[in-house]
């Protein structure tokens, strides 16, 4: 691997209940020099914790690996219980490009990932996503249907749940890794001045891909009642295919033929840069704009060459 | 000066016609390790040069010194012709805060890059805007008002045009430097899809500071007959005060009064991150945003610390 470019790692571990057991994980995490914690979540209910970190893509491949040992040498899955559906003490490994990495990129890590996970510490791999590397392992629901101990018992009998790395069987206490590559998940409400659910379910069908709306959007209709609003909840899977605003004005549009404002909209978790530029730029309606127009990007670029 | 922070450097100099000696003027600036050029241009009428430059404080001053030097060494004063007025060989030196750089760090900047330039120089300062110190002197055309042969003659009996720093006289081939600090300008423009230019001239009007509208908005109603459209051509002086959008909006909804639409909007150079953002925020009516929710600003901090 020969370039180094921005990378981030949201690996979920499947402790939710032990904090020293995912403070070990984030040292692990963090010993790798070059390599940023930007958040932690733990959930006691699905015994499951979300480490995001970014870095350069050797730092946190690196860091991908400490924090798997720590996992095998610290979670037992025989003895895991959570709501919450898991194969392996790291359960899933996506890596996400961030500024202007490409997504093969970030495949390519995850097949290192994948291979060393294997090597070095025994543990078998599925490829999921952009990585995968057999049609029907896209989806991470179905790589993971049956969970550690129905995947424990296929693998002793059916070929085609063997891993994709290692294997066949899975590791006798860590399970297996679901490793993958992903782009950046943009997670966006809009919140409706109004109590009408069913305009905020109607809006969310119209524009979610599994209705036939926009491509690489998720969408719900909630209630919000102690606010006296509704809310089109959305995952953005693909905020370069369909960007923020392009989502904000058709709910506009949409909620303004109920006669319906919107109230405001909020962003859960992070956002890449040029998500906000796109919006800005789009918005505004500058027709020339280029991220080189922004003075600290311009700095930013000669500076580092 | 304890702290060292970005900050945008916008020399002009009173030479528009000899490559050569724009070429030493720009070298002298770069010869500071950590100074960026942004941009260069130069006019042959106005017989004038303007080298855009950015850096930590300490690299900017430090350039602004020896591209004096060098303009003091290369430019005179009695020989230059042009249609723009002058007092200088560099004629004005405005340092503007980048990023979270506070105003007041930009006139430190500015009051200690015009004391060296007397000490080191031999050339007289006066200090306009942000960095005057009386309050006629906050005007730039007020300072330059008969430029090098008229302000050269009044310091012979006018003690109310002597410089601020050193003088009384000014230096006899370089003038003076008018050395200032300011806050970002953001040139704007905004298009109309008609071809009425009282419609323009009239939102113009109604947005600019001077009529009564908007805080730190300059703006003029121009024809555009080759394209068919007319333009709102606007200067932000605060874009934190008048943020982009909100003219943006302002320009909308006037226009749609006069059954009118905006074409486009348009960035003449550069813009700073901020303004950016403010707009992205302001128009998806963000209404939690903070910069850290930028997932490549939150990496820059943490790695920066």
């Amino acid at each position: 691997m020969t370039r180094n470019l921005l990378v981030e790692c949201v690996p979920n571990f499947s402790e939710g209940r032990s904090p020293e057991v995912v403070d070990a994980i984030e040292a692990a995490i963090r010993s790798v020099h070059g390599t940023v914690v930007l958040h932690r979540t733990s959930d006691a209910d699905h015994n499951r914790s979300v480490i995001t970190y970014a870095g350069l893509g050797n730092s946190v491949v690196e860091s991908a690996l400490r924090a798997a040992r720590i996992a095998s040498e610290r979670i037992n899955l025989n003895d895991h219980r959570g709501v919450h559906p898991r194969l392996g003490a790291l359960d899933v490994l996506p890596f996400v490009p961030l500024s202007d990495t490409p997504l093969d990129y970030c495949i390519e890590l995850a097949h290192e990932a994948g291979r060393r996970i294997w090597e070095e510490l025994g543990i078998p791999v599925y490829l999921y996503e952009a990585a995968a590397r057999k049609p029907e392992r896209v989806s991470l629901e179905h790589v993971r249907r049956g969970e550690f101990e129905g995947i424990n018992e296929a693998t002793r009998s059916d070929p085609s749940r063997y891993p994709d790395i290692g294997g066949p069987h899975l590791h006798p206490t860590a399970g297996a890794v679901i490793v993958g590559a992903r782009k950046f998940l943009i997670a966006y409400n809009i919140n409706l001045r109004t109590e009408d659910v069913s305009i905020a379910k109607a809006i969310a069908r119209s524009i979610r891909t599994s209705s036939g709306g926009f491509p690489a959007v998720k969408a719900l209709g909630l209630s919000l009642p102690s606010r006296g609003l509704v809310q089109v909840s959305m995952n953005l899977t693909d905020f370069e295919q369909t960007p923020v605003h392009i989502v904000f004005l058709e709910v506009m549009r949409l909620a303004a033929q109920s006669g319906v404002e919107i109230e405001e909209s909020e962003l859960i978790g992070l956002m890449p840069r040029k998500a906000l530029e796109m919006a800005a730029a789009g918005l505004l309606k500058l027709h020339d704009f280029h991220p080189d127009r922004v003075i600290e990007t311009r700095i930013e670029s000669v500076l580092i060459g």
